[in-house]
């Protein structure tokens, strides 16, 4: 019989240079596997190679993070990118991760875009299969995680790659499966308890209260865990005990 | 019996966003291998796509370029860099273009250091042993291209990759086996006879006159010829021809 | 009594470190003001400097041209920035350039947005009023040159900048005083005589024909040249005779 | 008769874009002046203002602190500039940060090279000459700070600038008034009481004991306070106290 499981997944190595932030190693012991920034929106090659050195001791699943080049916007501003410039900037940043994971032994186990390229793909077909498309050119054998139930969900399907439907803790839900926008008040599940019990019944029953009041269906694959704010690892640590606690296995998805 | 062969190789892809460099198509048709440029220097993820794209078609051998992260400058400012730093730029890049190659049914054949990485590890072992460490770990099967005789060279060996020795048709050289500096009147060969004649002499002969004017040996697995002046395709036609008019086979080092 | 006048304005200075992009030299004989890329979109240090002092021998009124943080974009892929962004990148970028200008002994005449910024802001009155805001308290006796009637010459107005409606001489128009998105087969005026024509029509009578067939209004305070194409200095030439034989002064805006 | 006096100086404004570095409010109520960085090393045009505002509101003189382009190096790594783009970086960065001070109804108090570039400066008499000019062009009203009886004072004198030589309180001096490297395990004073007295030395007898245990003249007009450790702010305290014990005043040096 097979024991119910989900992956706990966390951003990583979003230092650069002399700046320094996150608290990568506070967060790593709670998680499953990591997104690693890929130097765009964050990261450096020293950031990376470090990055995934850790992330090999503590045995996670080490992902790539490919970000809009945008540094000074953390990725976080959407662009007018086109379907050609998404899969070249994605390709670029996960071979580049790739070979940090090669270089130290490991290999590359998945790839979540990060930010506005997450959202933007989310929503947008075109997007998605040119992501998809890059993945599945450069590493094949990789996951793709995305938005549960999204176009980029959608186009890693239909190209064959393994795909991971992401969902999480803290945000709230629209009727059609979107998270709540973040300039919305409503945004944001603000009391750990709630946000405990949004992840629960999204594992255990597949399902979650959208903000209009009404249960929609939702597969969580993996859950994604902040790791920016000085309360991230409390709060990880909890959500993971608290899955653990009904018999929940945390791991990350097999290749 | 084996015939005399040699390699034409010539840096490629150093366009960037809007503006263009260099005229890749023109000197493609000479040259047996080019060097990618991967995004420090010089290149774009586009750029380099489109330039894997076109060595594909050429079936010209594919190498990536890395430089010192310094656009503005090209790549041609000495930068007081660590050999750790000097490892990290390597993988991320090499990484990157090694996943343009894969996405287009490639594969990596080389790599070689542009511009200031390249003169400062011809003459430092700790950044060569860095630089050929990132290669080993990266891509073990790739070729290492380095000054003639230099100290990348001999780290390659070292490491047991297999290493190519580069010489330049129209730079002249000191009697312990470097180049001229560019800050000197005699850097150039600037007639294209003497330049030819000295590319036979070193394929052919394993010798070059110094510019001290003492004969001194060396091998010359590979040419370098530019591609940045409008006289470029020209002249490398014209290699290219005296060398085959030799009986002399041009075609990329085996991987 | 009054002549009639109009302004000629090209941008300018758009090359970057080993990159060069435009014919500057050739285009400046025909135009009253250009438009100097500050760093973000196209330009460096070097590039501003020489661009500055090229304009100063020619006599020509020397303006900013602040554009996105979008290098390899060239500024014309749209970013959401927020107006306080826009507020801070016009003023770092006018800074810059009014440096150069004073180190040479020089004034900024003017400021210009850029590529996508010029775009966003012509319908986006919050843009246009951080933008205006930006000149103002920088350099409050630079003029804006902005769409002719967009929201950056409302917002210009409003702030009591002295602002400068600009036409464009190959674009077509809608018949809301928009340009025709480049997008669409329709965009271009393809024909010299037409958009001569045009020009002159705008000049003289204050009226374009829309791409709907109905006339519209518009100011022709100064109008677009464009430098980055080969046969652009011919076309240059060709409009500012085209004015000067009816009798029109061809000189930059009175700050 | 005129009373003693001393300016206390710290970098200002080093964090960029999402990464928060320094503490910048918590060190400001202690110096005098502040040196704030220009958007190469650090710093960006968010930053930039609020950082002036900050420094606006607390009284303290604002100056430009423009460094080498290398924003994951921080500026730290020498980098083979030649002096006209050591000008044009100078007048560049001078003139955005300028551009801050007066939109917010401030002015320029100096400039004062940051990391490497002061480095280099400091020994260099055509890096020197090269960024007094650029601040004698851009702003001749502004002080030039520089390590005291460095080549970038002895420049800035020559030009006709007005210069404060500056020391500091925690590294040790060479017989010849240079900085002992930071790569000497001798390169700091670690001991509080030790920098302290070092630093009241400096500023009431113009003399310090240099490495080697001769004592040196130096000239301290400005003393250097480092904001980017967690004891940054008590050490600055501390200083403070010390010397206003001693009846000295603390003021930025007038313009």
């Amino acid at each position: 019989m097979n024991r119910l499981s989900v992956d706990l997944n966390c951003d990583l190595g979003e230092s650069f240079g002399s700046y320094s932030i996150g608290n990568d190693a506070a967060i790593l012991p709670f998680v499953s596997s990591v997104n690693i920034a890929c130097g765009f929106h964050a990261g450096d090659p020293a950031v990376m190679r470090k990055t995934v050195q850790l992330a090999l001791e503590q045995q996670v699943a080490i992902g790539a993070h490919p970000g809009l080049p945008d540094l000074v916007g953390f990725g976080r501003r959407n662009m007018a990118i086109s379907a050609t410039e998404a899969f070249e900037m994605v390709v670029y940043q996960v071979g580049a991760l790739a070979a940090f994971a090669k270089a130290a032994g490991a290999t590359l186990h998945h790839v979540k875009p990060h930010g506005s390229l997450y959202n933007m793909a989310a929503t947008s077909s075109s997007l998605s299969e040119a992501i998809a498309e890059a993945v599945y050119k450069v590493q094949p054998e990789a996951l793709l995680y995305g938005l549960a139930g999204s176009q980029l969900i959608k186009a890693g399907n239909k190209l064959g790659l393994r795909t991971v439907n992401e969902v999480f803790a803290d945000r709230t839900y629209q009727q059609d499966g979107t998270l709540t926008p973040r300039t919305s008040p409503y945004a944001l599940l603000k009391e750990e308890s709630l946000a405990t019990h949004q992840v629960l019944r999204m594992v255990k029953a597949g399902k979650v209260m959208s903000q209009q009041g009404l249960e929609i269906a939702i597969i969580a694959d993996t859950v994604c865990l902040h790791g920016d704010n000085p309360h991230a690892p409390a709060f990880a640590k909890s959500i993971r005990q608290a899955l653990q606690q009904q018999g929940i296995l945390i791991q990350a998805p097999h290749t």
